[in-house]
């Protein structure tokens, strides 16, 4: 290997790692538990040690290494400080000056979601396209937003936060943000697991949904099927994102729309769904976003942080 | 003038032009026709004519100017390529080789509305922010973006295109992108018109709005009296621009909106119906979003183009 770099997602079970060259060839991937005891005082030594060992198993003399990107499940400063990342326990951490005290190697933070659009428009389904979101759809709904290969953070890093664009006027329930009618109430997994089991409240006709859990992966199977109730409720999933993703493309004009995260692995069907009503509702004068589904899985966060160190401006200070 | 650059902002009736230094400060201002016989041919000429004039009679060395900032009503390619202006007669217009090769500078060239947004960003109401949108209130519903001093384009040129975000369900007339309930149907002067006539047809009760012609003038000034109707027409504007630019802020997460075009000119009343509504839906975790009224009114486009020739990469190309 001429130059590499590391790739690193901090997750709230497990940190995954990998090992990359410069053209983002993933060249060894591993992971290790997330150690939460003491507000995740360990997680930086445990990270540190274990790169140090991979590196001596590997023979990669350190020099060698453009930096480490590392993945955060919170809210990074622009200096590498967590300022919060609540599954972690962390609250004002300096990550990035710490693992780079104890690797002696430059190292560069970003939340993780940003991370994973960066990876997947780097070597994902929306690779070197102009510009792209991200849009996960799992307990909730998030979003990164890539534009000419660098991510859109917003001035407070919430740029990405559609989960709580407003959907439904008359959503009874109150979303974790305190408002109502937020669209990952009703378009994320939770989302659809709770339209499920309200089509079955309200109604009598028989459904494959009434035989077991209801969840997304069930709902998009019965659907498949032709099952009349999770028909309905496919489509009233496909109509609240669909619609969301046509006012965002008002706003940012992507070339690329990347739909990932648990309630993607249902497949193509649910990308169908989503379509149908993007195409509905999107102002397209000019040429059509393309809408895929993501194509990295769970490693589309270390793709994005070895994109990260590779090309971030702060890592290239910290070298010189 | 140590450094100087010149701003122009082609309209459909007059092409305004700037002569500015590169801290931003307008020396002189002047105007000319727009010629729209023959397809706008005469156009280029013309600016070209009279930007040699200005710099005989100020006696600037045209070597002491970095070049020529140029915004127009329609869709510029990222060479200069003026794609299509539909009230300028131009369809493939090769304003920046041509203007260029008349004046001896370099040029480059912009949409107006991201060139107004830029303006606003770097002079304006939202002067040194990390990030703004400016929406301009008029005809329709326009909007710049920008983000870090640079605008969001992009792919197709059609970022910012929020008059077409869906805003109602149950709109009755087509809008002319041929959907039904975009947010510039309602939330613009013409959409505002068509309420409050709407308004006054459905009910009896007396109002100052059947006095005189309906706008969006007459509406926020019989709110601003307490007209029931009009505060009714009001308040469904600041309910649809407000939710709108919530959304909005969700994608982006922006330090400042900023409000301009005709129907601003109705002053704080009319930020205050739509702050009123943006408050109530926006998530705002981290911090809020300020929205303010613009400030440089017609001149926010030609302090745009400027700012374009002053940090245009494509501009430092030509130069070298």
């Amino acid at each position: 290997m001429e130059r590499g770099c590391v790739g690193i997602d901090i997750g709230g079970t497990s940190v995954k790692l990998g090992m990359f060259d410069e053209e983002g060839t993933l060249l060894e991937k591993w992971s290790i538990p997330t150690n939460r005891n003491q507000n995740g005082a360990e997680i930086i030594p445990d990270i540190a040690a274990s790169v140090s060992r991979k590196l001596n198993q590997l023979e990669v003399n350190p020099a060698h290494l453009t930096g480490i990107g590392v993945g955060v499940p919170g809210q990074v400063s622009e200096d590498g400080m967590v300022l919060l990342a609540e599954n972690l326990g962390w609250k004002n951490v300096p990550l990035m000056r710490e693992l780079s005290e104890r690797t002696g190697l430059p190292v560069c933070a970003e939340n993780d979601a940003n991370l994973a659009a960066l990876g997947e428009s780097w070597k994902g389904s929306a690779g070197h396209c102009h510009s792209m979101m991200f849009v996960t759809l799992g307990t909730g709904i998030g979003c990164g937003i890539v534009v000419k290969g660098q991510i859109l953070t917003g001035v407070h890093g919430a740029a990405g936060e559609i989960g709580h664009m407003h959907a439904e006027d008359h959503m009874p329930e109150q979303c974790v943000c305190g408002k109502y009618g937020c669209l990952e109430q009703l378009a994320s997994a939770t989302g659809l697991r709770w339209m499920g089991e309200r089509a079955l409240e309200r109604s009598t006709k028989p459904s494959l949904l009434r035989e077991g859990e209801v969840s997304a992966k069930t709902i998009f199977e019965a659907a498949g099927k032709g099952d009349v109730l999770a028909v309905r409720v496919a489509e009233q999933f496909g109509k609240y994102l669909g619609k969301a993703l046509a006012d965002c493309t008002c706003v940012l004009n992507p070339e690329v729309i990347v739909i990932g995260g648990g309630v993607a692995k249902g497949g193509q069907i649910v990308l169908d769904y989503i379509e149908k009503y993007y195409r509905q509702y999107a102002y397209q004068p000019f040429g059509e976003t393309k809408l895929k589904l993501a194509s990295l899985g769970n490693d589309a966060g270390i793709y994005g942080a070895a994109r990260l160190a590779i090309t971030s401006e702060s890592l290239i200070k910290q070298v010189q």
